[in-house]
Order: structure tokens, then sequence, then C-alpha cells
């Protein structure tokens, strides 16, 4: 079977390349014709590129599968060419980061035309060439059925885990690692909600992690008083100097916190113990935020993704004017001036 | 009546005035003489002071009536002295932010003395002397009957707010600005909480001022679209450039959230519009703290509180271990570096 | 100067009567009749009505000055009449709870007609009348200039609060209690943090009192021990049996969280000391919700205010499946099985 | 070698069964014969036990190794017995969920005898049998190498996960499943900290399940507007009916947020797709309340922690005073009565 894949970045180029070792091949789009030329080498007969949208869909085969993999604030207007260019029956599948409402539309968009589209959330990130990509897919029945062959080669597979008790017989489709979640949309909305709970994990990590390092804190803090700051009651109970790396690595095996993210950060704290090379400012990528708005719009309590999303805010310094607020506030009651900065 | 105060710092000071101004007198100890000798000159004959403990016990009238306002951290070992120059009858009063496990020690040590203990948690701040202090008692009723007339000189009084409805007949302690709480500690617990709730209405407003102070980001957002960041969907949704002070005051009058805060922070925004005076670096007192312990040990929820006390934290850099941790999961899983340091 | 007044409910009824009260006439739209009736019985010749709009369009001398007071979902609707039966040089208001967004949608829709749209949030509740409102207004500032006799008569005045230092000469209108925002949309954006903090600030009185509420946690504990639940460690620091009315009262003076919220509290628990005549049941009417929408978009940390919202999802159940997923979650990992009813 | 486990309840047994299974031998003491008789017959030849602590203690060879597992309440007095029977070079284990401050406070309670303690926060529930048990250690080196054959018997092996790059040569006991984190108290700090996160991750979890379970509220949502209740802005967002028991499974292949709590979760919901088992009032066992007192002490940001601990006591029913409280105000400031209990 054959894949067209717009976009050959990282996730793009690794979907490709899961393709063609399944047997199947594979068409490129992409400006950077190096990015081409290089995969074309890689993957020998298999692959064949363009930089030119026209000259790509005229190399593929009827009815098309084209995968769009691009930044999600340009795929509507790639969505809106490929309207012009494609014929009944050919299937459009958006495995960016588009919102989930753009799907919907984009669906609708292209129905009239007789062109399917499918939303697929794609999580795995760079690990995904080797260990596959978790497929969350929106759309109709009929297009899900037609690419299946293309989903079980980029999805891990049933044995990338154990069974789960309970299920027996032929693995479904969520077993092999990609699910039809429902109609337009769904694919992109399932993934938004995994990156919210993504946030959430990763922040109770980060904290508890947090919490080990300072757990020292009662050999560095001083014993002087005064009307602003806390002593500590019980310097004593926090006198240990925690390698949080073995800590991270221990609870890899036989724990409840086990958890791929945890291998990960284990890596990381093996590779940088002291995590020295890390500013700190996090970024976010349009999902966790999605998963909020969802929330409030239906009516969900969600404090854990929200704190989660609002630390990263704050790692961006956007607290500053709101701490400014507060601190005039304390002086303003209180006549508390603010201490110099250290610590 | 006459009221022994040891600790003549701002709210120590403060409330000898206020209890001379009302007709009592004040016998004051501390170990700065010059304060002293000012409070001296400026109350005349009602006052007198000392640097020395023994001598200003033996400058009091039996029974004693001994306020100790001094840092939490150093009541203790006055209180230990007293115990020792103090006789069966007396009364010792820790008017300072201890927290209330304490008071339940000391009066179960002072009482087989004779001694009566009060804790009596005092909020007012710098503006107490005018507007009057609000006077939260634990302790045994007869000590606190004692001093009634030296708490009715320190409160603001009834005429501080209009009366509550439902409230007629002669005024009670509440409505005065004093009010006995229960047994020893529970005047400390009650102001413990007030600060939870104190910490938790200022986050309100810093939280809304920020949206405010960011409800320009429309203008200033740049068009360009990434893989890592979240392009504002509707940018003409934020093009406002609020007058914050403006809006800080025109809330005072009328609307739900008028409150004393609030009226402090218009005028500290009257002064700073930008609040470029503040660096935003927020300590914290303890009994924010505390208040949090005591949900946890009790089990009630408090998010709000928390979220409060931890923006505190954060404001004085402390979320940057944990800030670290996510940037190393981010670039581990999803091979993203950090962004250079724009805002 | 004459104000017509769409929809007659609590609000509106009250605008009108300030209105009038201020020297002015006001005529009313309003599909009960009876309403009409006794508005116009209770405010003599100054005050008229109709049940239908066209009619009460014609009663207005021009420029006319219609103020839209209706539950914030027909609000379109009646914009959509105006625009149809108005003539350039009008003013429409919408005071009502309309997302802002609406406001810039229906300002953009009047223009071209020549019709000025002015968005005004309203705050002040039941007690509006008379205490006067808060009026955070955005639009043009022709219009805004031309209703500022209204204005004037429907806000509190520069005497509802002392005035803030700093401010001296002529008190502007902030100081009388309404406030030109900006542009259209902004006087409902205002508004709308302002609910956000008001949120906020009730959920901290709310905690704080909860915490109170269960001082007396260490008489009631049980003293059994198993591996499910946590003992309490030192019971003797939960023994309190704290008045909440009193505690509400007293911190009505002189403290640091008076408040206009903790007036009406006091009150509340002067008539219903247990408050059992409530349910806990907190709805929750947009303001909040748009608020954390806004946060997200612009990427402001609002930890605070979105506790508040969420705990009010949680009070009407909508925390029970995730409630229901963590037991799966413990059972599962645990073997803990759900202890019964037990409170 | 040889372990002497008191109590034999599920984990106790389970560590000693695995102890046998390794080839070593155990001498159990718990209350319940039966539970004795059982293990004595499963295990054969390599386990004896005594429902006598004396007679417990006469079994074991000298240098003694005694693991205590016990409902942490219980855990001091069998403490001071065995101060009581055991000898200069013995060592007492605690392996249950003791508060860590108690393990300092044992720690030199039995070093003056010379006996050593080591407190052991152990990890993995009822599936530690056959997947063995992750080991937090906390004491001095000496003992913790003299245990080392018990601890790698107990713990699940290197064979677990998969290693870690940059791990290489000889696996290090992290890499085993055992860790010794520091001196006395580390081990079950360490085990906390990794309740607190466990909270966490759950929390997530359990919020992303709950948005995908309401997915379908825009056709549930009415049409009917009201002051009161927000309408769903954009129903035709909310149609999705998601198979929640399907998404778990399909994200434990490939997926970020694959983990162990993920493949129980997902066996959960195959076993009750819609969680009807479960009441959802989950229990907390102190760890989590510890984790946020720890942080609270040394001044650490933990919102995420925080929330999940205050969702579990919410999920018992303790918002309820608060949220008649916020009822109250709703219904002081704005005459909103609350709707009945519909959903």
């Amino acid at each position: 079977m054959q894949l067209g894949m717009i976009g050959l970045g990282r996730m793009g180029a690794n979907i490709v390349r899961r393709i063609v070792a399944a047997g199947h091949t594979a068409v490129g789009c992409e400006r950077h014709v190096e990015v081409i030329d290089d995969l074309t080498t890689e993957l020998g007969g298999r692959f064949r590129g363009s930089t030119d949208l026209v000259e790509f869909v005229a190399e593929l085969d009827t009815p098309r599968v084209v995968w769009v993999m691009i930044p999600a604030g340009l795929t509507g207007a790639t969505v809106d060419q490929l309207a012009r260019l494609l014929e009944p029956g050919d299937i459009v599948i958006d495995g960016g980061n588009s919102r989930y409402h753009d799907d919907i539309a984009r669906a609708a968009q292209l129905a009239p035309l007789g062109i399917h589209y499918l939303d697929i959330g794609t999580s795995g990130g760079v690990y995904g060439r080797e260990r596959g990509f978790c497929l969350m897919i929106g759309g109709a029945a009929e297009p899900v059925r037609y690419v299946e062959p293309l989903l079980r080669a980029i999805a891990p597979g049933v044995s990338a885990a154990p069974r789960t008790p309970g299920r027996t017989g032929e693995p479904g489709p969520a077993e092999q690692g990609y699910l039809h979640c429902g109609p337009a949309g769904s694919g992109h909305f399932v993934k938004m909600v995994h990156n919210g709970i993504e946030y959430g994990a990763m922040a109770a990590y980060a904290e508890g992690f947090n919490i080990l390092h300072k757990a020292d804190y009662g050999n560095r803090a001083g014993g002087e008083y005064s009307a602003e700051e806390t002593p500590l009651e019980h310097p004593e109970y926090y006198r240990y100097d925690i390698d949080i790396g073995e800590v991270a690595e221990v609870w890899r095996r036989g724990s409840v916190v086990a958890s791929w993210l945890l291998d990960l950060t284990a890596a990381q704290l093996r590779a940088d113990p002291n995590l020295d090379s890390f500013g700190g400012r996090i970024s976010d990528s349009g999902e966790g935020r999605w998963t909020l708005d969802a929330a409030v719009d239906i009516g969900v309590p969600a404090p854990v993704l929200s704190a989660a999303l609002f630390q990263r805010f704050a790692s961006r310094g956007e607290s500053a004017y709101a701490d400014k607020a507060l601190s005039a506030m304390r002086e303003a009651f209180g006549g508390h001036h603010e201490l110099p900065g250290q610590e």
C-alpha cells in the first residue's frame, strides 16, 4: 500500500520509515529538497518525493492517502490546496497537532467534494520510529478501514506491552496501538486529553523531585528569626542529601509510579544529574490549554491539569505582575518591605 | 487600668497608644532605649518604660497584665522568664504571631503557677492605630473578662462597620472587634485561618489584575507559527489597554469585590501605577503554612489557600528545580529544546 | 434625561428606580404587564412602560438610550430587533452578563447603522438599589459622555467609600463608581475579571470557614488504626468549637479580610448559624469560566481562580467519574476496597 | 539467609514468599494462627511461625533480621517490645507505612542498645509477589550491606525494565530495585514522596478520563437559557461518545502517558467499563498528607500534589460546609437561590 506524506520533519520522516519497513511504499512532499534526497537514499526504491504539491499529488495511486504532518498553523492552507487537487474517494489525514475544532470544519469542507478526512492524534515523539506511534483516529468508518494496513505499520503492535487481563483472542486495534475514537475531531480530542494528562503527570514527578531536591533544607537554613520569615520548626527532619537520579532509577522497577516518562527522566538524570543544562522555561504546545478549555466548557473539574499548565506559564515569568501586586498589598497593610534577592 | 507591653515595635507601640488614648496607662519593656524615650515623650505621664524585664515587672500593678508583642521565635524564652518573675493571678498575653500549638503548651506551663495565659491573634497592621485592631482571643473566661477594658480600647469599636442585619440591642464583643474564641490556642488558631484566607483573597485579586495587565496581548503577539508555540486564535479579543489603578478604584464602590484589601491596592496603584517599585518576591510569615498544615491534618480541602501559598514560594524561585525537570522530560520525549529567554 | 430599559427584572427595575430617584425619567419594556403596572404605580409620572418593543421605541426621546437588561442568551435577538428599529445617533447599552466577544460583534454590527453600542458590566446584585451599581463601560467616548448623567445616577457616588490617599480635587468617574474602560467589550471584560476575582475571594472565605468548622475534629475522631486511614497525630490540637458567625462578625472590624462579602456572610451566618438552609450546589454564571478561558488564551497563571471554579463544578457532582476512576486504580494496585459510606 | 517477619498480611506474606522462592528461609510472627498454618503448608520446610513474639525471637538466628510489616499505628509498640527482646547486632526493619519522623526517633531509641534500625519504604501492592517490590531504604550502611541478599530477593531485579541509556557494566542496587537513600528516615521519606507523586499522577489520569466521559455533553445539554446557567456556546464540539476502556488500552502502547498505573486502569475498565462497582470515596493513607506537610515546611510549591490530595478529601464529602458557605454568599449578594438537585 502507499502513503503520501506532506512534511518530512522528525515525525513525518519516522512515520515514512515505519511504513517502508513494513513493506509499503511512500511518496513525500517537503520544501527542503535535501530532506527528500536523504530519505530517498536511505529508503531506496520504496520512497520518492517532490517539493511541489501538484507533482506530489500526481505521483499518488488512487484512491490517494495523504497524511499532512506540518505545524498546526499551516495545516489549514494545505488542506485548502488539497481540496482543489484531490478527487472523490481520496483520503486526507491530519496527523499534526491541530485543534479538533478545525477537524470538524475541515471534514465538513471536504465532505461535499467526496474527499474523506481523518484526524489522527499521533503520540510517540522522537522515540516513535522504534517504539511505534500511538494513533488516535477521528472520522468515518470507511476510510479508517481502508488505511488500516498503514495504521498497523505505524502503531507499536500488540507486543509492545503485556496484554491486559481479560483481553483474549485476536487482539483488537487498541491493542495494536491505534483506535478509531469516533467521528471527525475525536482523534485530536482524545490526543488533546492525552497531552493534558501528560502535563499533569509530568508535573507530579517534577514536584516530587523538587521536594527530594530540597530535602537537605534543614542543613541550609539559617537559625535567625524575624517577623517576616518562618523558622523551620524541625530542621532535623530535613537533613537528607538524596541522589535523585538513583531514586528515579529505583522507581522504574516494582513501584506504583513506574512509567515511560519516568524511564526518560531517569535517563536525563543519568546524563545530567543536576539538570544544569536546562533553564526551566517550559513551552506549551496548545493541547494542554485546549484540554482546560474543554474542561471549562463542559464543567469538569481539572485542578491537577490546570495547575500543571499554570506552572508552565509561570516558568516563563508570567506570574510577575501578580507577584508585584501581592508585594504591593503586603507593603500597604503590613509595612512589609520586600527582602533583597536572597533565595 | 494598666497594660504592660513587652516589645515596642510598630504593633506594640500602636497598641500602647490606643490604650493611653482610651484613658488607661501603660508600661513598656524594650531593649532600644530610644524607643522608650520617644514614646515617653509622646505619651506624657501615662507611659513609662524600661529596658530591663525585672524592672518592668516590678513597675506593674497587680494582678499584672503583660502583653508580649515580639517575633514569634523569641516569645518562648520571654514566657519562660515571665514564669519566674510573675505571681499567681497575673496574666500573660501573647499578641504576636505564635503558632497556636505553642499557646497550648505555654498555657499548660503557666497554669500550675497560677498564672493566666491568653493568646490574642491581632490583625490590623500599620493601620491599627487609627482603625483599631481586630482581636481573636484564646484562654480561660476569667482573665478575658478581667482585661476587657483594655480589649475595648484596642479594638475598633462597633462604629467601625455598619451593624449586621439581625444584630440588635447592646453590641456584643464581636461587634466591638474582639472575640473570645475558646480555650488556649483558639485565638491564634482563628488568626491563623484569618491569614490563610487573606493569602487566598490577595491572590484572587493579584491573578485578576494580571489578566487585566495582559489584556493587550493581542497587540503584542507575533504572527509566527511553530510547532512549539500556540498562536493566539483570536488576537482581536485581547487588544485592551486597561488602566488597572482606575479599575481598582471603581470596584471600591458598589461592586461585589469591595474590600479593605482593595482599598489598599487602589492606593498603591495610585502611588505607583505600574508597580515598578516592587520586585515580586513575596514572603510568608507562617500562618499561611500552618493553615495548610491544619487543613491537611483534619482533611479539609483547601485548594485556593494552598495555591496562594505555593505562588508565594514560587515567587521566590522555589519552582526552579521542578521547571528544570519538566524541561528535561520534554527534551527527552519530544526533542523539544528550550527556547532562548524571550518572554 | 430619559432612559429606556428593556427587562424589568430585579436589576433592571432597580436601575430604573435609581434613575427616577435622581430626577430623570424612564420608559420600560417588559413582557409581564403586571411588572410594568406595579412600577408605574410606584414611580408615579416619571415612568411608563410597554410590553411591545416597537411601542417602547416610539416612546423614547431621540437620541434614544436603550439599556438591555435581560438574560445573556436573549440579548442577541433583542439587539437584532433594535438594529431594525433605531436610528443613527441612538445608543444601545448591554448591561447584562454578555460575553465580551459578543459586544465586539454587536458594536461592529451596529456601527454601519450609526447606532452606538455600549457594554456596561454592572455589579451590585440585590443591594444595588440602595448601594448603587458599579459600572464598567466599554465603547466609544462620545456615547459614554452623552449618558454620563444616567451613569452618575446609577453608580454609588464618591461618598460610598473613603477617598483613596493621593486622590484629591474633583473626583473622577472611577471615584463615582463608573469607569469607561476602553473600546467595545472592555466593560464586560473588566466585569468578567471582577467576577473571576469574586469566585476566588469567596472560595478563600469558604475554605477558611470549613477549617474552622472542623476544628473540633480531635474530639470527633475515633482512636482506631488501620492501614487505610491516617490517625490524627495530635488530636489535642483540634478540640475547638468555634462559633463561625461570631468569627465572621469580629473580622468585619479592623482585620485584613474585612470586605463586603464578609459583611454579607456575617449576616447569613447570623440568620442561619449552621447554614442548614443551604444544600451547597453552586451555580456558575459564565464569567468565572470566561475569565479562565482568557487566562489560558493569554498565558496568565490563574491557580486560585481556577480552583474556585472547579470547586463549583465539583459541588454539583462533576468529580464523580474521576473519583470512581481513582477508586478503581487504588483497588487495582493496592487491593484497597472502598470503605462504606461513613464520613 | 533468614528473615523474621512480623505481620503476615498481604504484603508481609508476599515478601516471605519471595524470600523463600529465592532460597532463603523465613520465620513469621502473626496473631492469626491459621495464617501461619496456611503459609507453613504452602512453603514447606523453609518457613515456620509463631503467634508469640518471644517465641518468634527465640527462633531466629543471630544476628536477627526482624522485618515489621504491620499498620503504622501499631509499629511503635512492637519496636518497644523488640527493644527489650533483641540483642546488639540485631537488625529491625520497618517496612510499613510509618512516617519518617518516627524512624528518626526509633533509630535513636535503638542505637544505644546496639540494635540497628532500617526503614524500608516498600512499593508494589498486591502485584509485588510476582513483580517484586521496590525498596527505598534509610539507615546506616553496615546493616544495609548485611541484609542485601534479602533485598535482592524481594526487589524486582534488573530485568524488570530495560536498562537506562548510559548505565553499563554491573547493575547497581537501584537497577535491581532497591536503594539505600540515606540515614534513618530517608527510606520512608523517599517512599512518602513516591506516594505523593502517585496521587498526582492518578489524579491526572482521573481528570482526563472525566473529560472524555463528559465529551458527549453537547448531546445532553438542554437548550434553555437562564441568568443562572451558562449555555454551552458550541454544543457541536461535545458530541463524542468515547469508549474510555479502549482509550486506556491504546495509550498503553507508544504514547507518552504509558505507565503501570495506566495498565491497571485499562484492566479495571475492561472488567467494569462504566466503573459502576465503585462509589468514588477515596481513602488516603498518610503519605500524601505528609508529602504536602514536607513541601510546606521546606517551601516547595506542590500545586499538583495538593490538588490531588484535596480531591480525595472532597470525594469523602469534606467540601460540604465550604459549599454551603458559597451558596449562602451567592444568595446574599445576588438573590441566587440554589437550584434543585438536578445534575
